[in-house]
């Protein structure tokens, strides 16, 4: 039996099939709708109840202020916040002048349904108002792939018993009171942010309303139109004002023939055109829907993922839950980024305001190895966004002291947002992130035009950063001082290992980018004897090791600390940053989230086997995962280690993050990072996909509950089906010229006549290392690999 | 020739002559009188111009809200800042219908004196107005070191010409406007914070003046009355409202006739009693003035500091800027603290509003070593008041996860105000200051009711706060990792050698007064066992020192560190923190302020004179001195480490740094723990004294411009007198039982009747050590011992 969660298990679908008023906001977010540059949550149709109303624009932000108690050279003056715009997805209906609302009344039945292969959200509920009239309301939500500025909604009412009259008010709102977080000190200050108005019109069935930000001065203009049966006896009329545009629909309902209304909605929004033109934007991009009409916007949406998931989708046999959360991470992936074009990718995507909306370092590290496989020019674009902030980042990097780019920590127009430096400043692995990205992607696309410009302004200018920010010490050693390591219970620390690997890499691939584009790299400045320099950098870099227990440090002196006590540790002190100050966590041996063992995965060329081995088993002991950024790196080098049943516990975490909010905040957000982890977990982890060193390999083993697994890459053009088993895998080249892999050490060619099915070692688990007491995967399998076949093929309930 | 800054070099005196409005704020600093109970900043008679108006009471603050961009746990939500309290200097005049202002007509001669022997500002002025009509204006001013609550002015104006109608307004005026500075972000919320009157009152002479703070919740009661000559023609009345309080004297005077005015003043405040209560207080300390009268009052502070003078001067022959300035620091030490009782002696004292007119560490590090042998009552009380707030503390250790207690890095009433975490957490040190303080108090005093109580208290709850930070490693070494000492250029570090080994004699030396005073220990829960766990913690203390170089390292791995780039600065970048990002400074080899160097000093027990030598070198070419916490320290280490001239420089740099402006910050007060560490400068430099371990140790050497030191020590009960020359020192027993003491490694036997004069070993002055470009000592000798001598004879001008 599946007991997690108000969802059920389908492998498409998910499913919502009574509605709880306390998880409206997190219902919100997986039912999130967007194409990475429009984001809709999934508020009802009507408005209200809602947890957090939310309609965002990737890129399209309000500048807050950020205080300090005491203030320092280099401290960013002011913050960047998503912010959420115009609301068009609102349809209010009137029933028998009785307002259709879920909290009144008796709500007889309710569906959601989000389906990952029609890109939709559905919803369907009997309602019987509390003055007896009974109502059913249909509703299908879109944001298209396919027209990047569009969105839609078909809605229907019907008259079930009897007939009713309705009033179908479809609208745009601006300016919604939105509620506040009590856990945000600066939440008051976000929910007073205002819209302001510039243009409101409406004409036949359209409107179409524009508002300027106060302090970023972004203009953004949203329009709607609408279509209705023209046979129907509907009575309609727009009007608009400031922050108000409303269509008004007046009709008598007979049973068995609904009212059918669809609404088209346009967005367009700049920092630099006028009103006018913003409108116009709108207005074109709403025209153009029209001319395809709600059931053209539909089958185009249909294609668009068709076309997709022919080469995304993985397929986990064995363990249903894992099948629709990875599919439903894969899905969010694509949502956040698929034309974000030039814009961030947020760490929420565009699901909702957590975080600000800010992008971070997750983007690059655990969001874009999923795009480069499965939608390169999402990867692409997202990088040619790092890459617009160059001159951003070059002008932090002079306020650092340092040179070429030093990008932001968080922001989401590219200046640094953060307000707590030994983050915002130190952590300066996000550079060499956006470098690792560069590479996976040039390396997995063989994109020239990406790897002569675009590609190698950012491995220069972030080598250009490693080679002013680290120093050679008297032995000649590179070191890397004062900086802050993915693990957020460290912070400016020496040699973190995962920061002097990565940059170790940078600095190599810049050098080997300037000999191959050596013309575009003199126009950069770069030349050889510069590239020599950080070849050199690279070679002497500082891998800190403690001799004494063979393990490596995760920063110097790291493993001299104190270790944290676990024991005395309650559950609910967890995370520890909430219950805990920072000279604490920082100065004993505690680990927020996978840093050295990240780097066992993101550099494992650096390391042996064994020494994996002693390392994930050492850090498995310090690690409490009060990061989302962990489990999936924590499942992948399980696998390597050995350990399967842990690296599918991890797995399953990873994946079920926010289906079953297992950090409590999915109300704000899905954490995209940690659902594209769940596509690493499922490749690097139980595929043992590696592709670091211009080579693709493979070390399939799958953990006994799991009796089959197949997942499907783009590679240089090609497109490649893996399937594996428990003994046996397959791989085959579906189109394009021959392919060299790896599987385990054994080179295999590929050809597209020619599939490879080359045995699997035995595999003997390892014995589990420990986790720190209470903080063990929190999804463990509960079901045996019968029931969860079982509950694969109907859909049942998550209970609990 | 004397070349510096607007004051006379005189032995007693510091004269200014000329009025710069320029400097309006710094002379007001210098000029603050204040008996560390009430501060009165040095502001003209007339209120107008001012630099910074400024009346202060010790302990009385308001609150205010300490804002964060992003929060954190234990991150304190309000602080406390010193306010501007009833401002009873102000004595306006109306000359001929006209303002008495220095802006308006001609200033013909202008001269204040602060006069650190009678312990009064004086001030003489003739001036005619825009009207032709000239006067001639006397005032002195005193905060009473006798009566703690009362401060007096004695006024006087007189027609030099022709007679003249004056009207005088006495006034006690409340709210003033204060000036905003442009560099402080909060400084708009002070400049808002108000005083709520709550009583008004006036009758004869008298009038009284009650206010309370908005968030503190303080009450302060200002009362004045006035004395007149009884023959005199003078028509007086006075008048009360909310926020002013006046006495008008009309009279027409005649040349040769001055009208004198005498004003008394008296505060009193509480947090928990009455209005009245508090009224009632301020007219009794009133009423006391009253009987003794101006002449009274004026007798009693000169009767007050010529005891004082009698165990405290300090002469220095050969340098007539260092022997004013010196005694201007040892006057403005006693003025911080003398009256404080249990109140904090703050960082500027109460002489301006500078660092929120909080206490620091420095006040037990550099101002109660001078306390305790000049005014031992006053260090105790600074000592009591850190007693007072150890529920407080002990609360804050508990927020921090540690036993024991843990002082505020920065406080007035005892919470930790600082919000930059690893200055206000991380900064344990604070704590070794504290018990350093106490043990040195008890040596000096053999105070053995404090010893066995407050004492005694003090050490065991910081030696609990010690035992649970560290822990010991698995080679049984005691660490202290992810703390803040001394140098604010390094941050968050592992065993920082000042802190751990001001650790370890806090351990021991509590160990040691549980073992003396087990009674009273066992009633705080101390007994043998804990006492050992503190011992062994002790004995396995970790000190950083590198191999490699010799030198012990100032925390773990920071002679790793590149070094700061000092050919690259340039000189408008110091202080670098106000150019250089916190991640910068933290991960390099540069050093704010002695850290290593003060453990040389404090801790010189622990080293020998060689590691003394090495690391003195190798840590001067690191030391920017951005603090002014710094150049009494390395004077002293210049001293032991046979660099007299440099010691002699520094020395300099120490005591005329408000004289001379050096930092550019004196208009917010002056520095008091340079300024008591000028003192220690000539008494731990040049007089070479130890009082470590229960021994009084002298090792004297004088630079060659100095031709002769004295200085005075209360010690044990006993009065010292030392006498230094360049080839023999004189040690006089004043009074009390014998007293052994040494004289480099002699020991020698003083009584009463057998002053001892032994030789001082020839010194061979050691190669310099070098400073960062630009950054040796700010006031070298710019004059010859005899030009020196000479200027010490007459009043000069410094100019420049």
């Amino acid at each position: 039996m599946i007991v997690s969660g108000p969802f059920t298990v389908e492998p498409w679908l998910v499913r919502e099939t009574e509605l709880d008023l306390d998880r409206l906001a997190q219902s919100e977010s997986l039912f999130a709708l967007s194409n990475g540059h429009i984001g809709m949550r999934g508020n009802l149709d009507e408005g209200e109840p809602a947890g957090l109303p939310g309609t965002y624009l990737a890129g399209f932000y309000e500048k807050r202020p950020l205080p300090y108690a005491e203030g320092a050279f280099g401290y960013p003056d002011a913050g960047q916040a998503v912010i959420n715009v115009t609301n068009g997805k609102i349809i209010r209906l009137l029933v028998e002048d009785e307002p259709f609302d879920l909290r009144y009344g008796e709500l007889i039945s309710h569906e959601r349904i989000l389906d990952m292969r029609d890109g939709v959200l559905r919803r369907s509920v009997e309602w019987r108002s509390p003055s007896g009239a009974l109502v059913r309301v249909r509703s299908t939500r879109l944001v298209s792939f396919k027209q990047r500025a569009v969105a839609a909604i078909s809605y229907e009412v019907e008259a079930v018993e009897a007939p009713v009259s309705v009033v179908v008010q479809s609208e745009l709102v601006v300016n919604e009171t939105l509620p506040v977080d009590p856990l945000d000190p600066r939440a008051t200050q976000s929910a007073q942010e205002q819209l302001h108005g510039r243009y409101s019109n409406s004409r036949g069935l359209r409107a179409v309303l524009a508002h300027s930000t106060e302090r970023s001065e972004l203009t953004v203009a949203a329009a709607m139109d609408h279509l209705l049966p023209e046979d129907g006896d509907a009575d309609a009329r727009v009007e608009s004002y400031e922050d108000l545009a409303r269509l008004l629909v007046t009709s008598h309902v007979q049973p068995g023939t609904p009212l059918r209304l669809d609404k088209l909605l346009a967005y367009g929004w700049s920092a630099r055109r006028s009103v006018p033109a913003i409108v116009d934007q709108a207005s074109a991009a709403l025209a153009g829907a029209h001319t395809v009409g709600w059931d053209g916007l539909l089958a185009e949406q249909r294609e668009y993922l068709a076309a997709f998931w022919d080469g995304a989708d993985v397929e986990v046999d064995g363990d249903a839950e894992l099948q629709q959360a990875v599919r439903f991470g894969i899905f969010h992936s694509l949502q956040a980024a698929a034309r974000g074009e030039r814009r961030p990718v947020a760490a929420k995507g565009l699901t909702g305001s957590g975080y600000d909306g800010h992008a971070f370092w997750d983007t690059e590290a655990f969001v874009l190895p999923l795009l480069t496989y499965l939608a390169p020019a999402a990867a692409a674009d997202a990088l040619r966004w790092r890459h617009r902030t160059l001159p951003i980042a070059r002008e932090r990097a002079r306020v650092l002291g340092l040179n070429g780019a030093s990008f932001a920590w968080r922001t989401i127009h590219g200046e640094e947002c953060s307000g707590y430096w030994p983050a915002g400043t130190a952590a300066f692995h996000v550079n060499a992130a956006v470098a690792d990205a560069v590479v996976r992607y040039q390396d997995a696309t063989h994109d020239e035009d990406f790897a002569s410009g675009v590609g190698l302004e950012l491995l220069i200018e972030t080598a250009r950063l490693w080679r002013s920010l680290g120093h050679h010490d008297s032995a000649g050693h590179f070191r890397i001082d004062g900086v802050t390591g993915p693990d957020e219970y460290s912070a400016v620390v020496d040699n973190n290992v995962y920061t002097n690997l990565m940059a170790e890499r940078n600095l190599r691939e810049a050098a080997e980018a300037v000999r191959r584009h050596s013309r575009q790299a003199a126009e950069l400045g770069a030349d050889e004897e510069e590239a020599s320099s950080w070849r050199d950098a690279a070679r002497a870099m500082v891998v800190p090791y403690d001799e004494s227990i063979g393990v490596h440090e995760q920063d110097e002196g790291f493993t001299s600390h104190e270790r944290w006590d676990f024991q005395a540790t309650s559950a609910d002190q967890y995370p520890l940053l909430l219950h805990f100050p920072y000279y604490d966590l920082y100065r004993r041996q505690v680990v927020k989230q996978a840093d050295l063992v990240l780097a066992l995965h993101m550099r494992g060329d650096a390391f042996t086997l064994e020494e994996k081995q002693r390392d994930f088993a050492y850090y498995e002991e310090l690690t409490v995962r009060d990061s989302s950024l962990s489990a999936c790196t924590q499942s992948v080098l399980a696998s390597e280690t050995g350990h399967l049943e842990l690296a599918h516990d991890y797995l399953r975490e990873a994946a079920l993050i926010d289906i079953d909010d297992l950090q409590h905040n999915t109300r704000n957000g899905v954490h995209i990072a940690s659902l594209a982890g769940a596509w690493i977990g499922v490749v690097a982890g139980l595929g043992g996909m590696r592709d670091q060193n211009g080579e693709l390999r493979f070390r399939p083993s799958l953990p006994d509950a799991i009796s089959r697994v197949t997942f499907r890459l783009g590679y240089r053009g090609r497109r490649l089906l893996v399937e594996l088993g428990h003994e046996e895998a397959r791989y085959t080249l579906r189109d394009g010229d021959p392919l060299e892999i790896f599987h385990y050490d054994e080179q295999i060619k590929l050809t597209t006549s020619s599939p490879q099915s080359p045995k699997i070692p035995a595999h003997t688990e390892a014995a589990p290392p420990r986790q720190p007491p209470g903080r063990e995967p929190q999804k463990r399998r509960g079901e045996t690999p019968d029931e969860a076949r079982a509950a694969a093929t109907s859909p049942s309930r998550r209970e609990g």
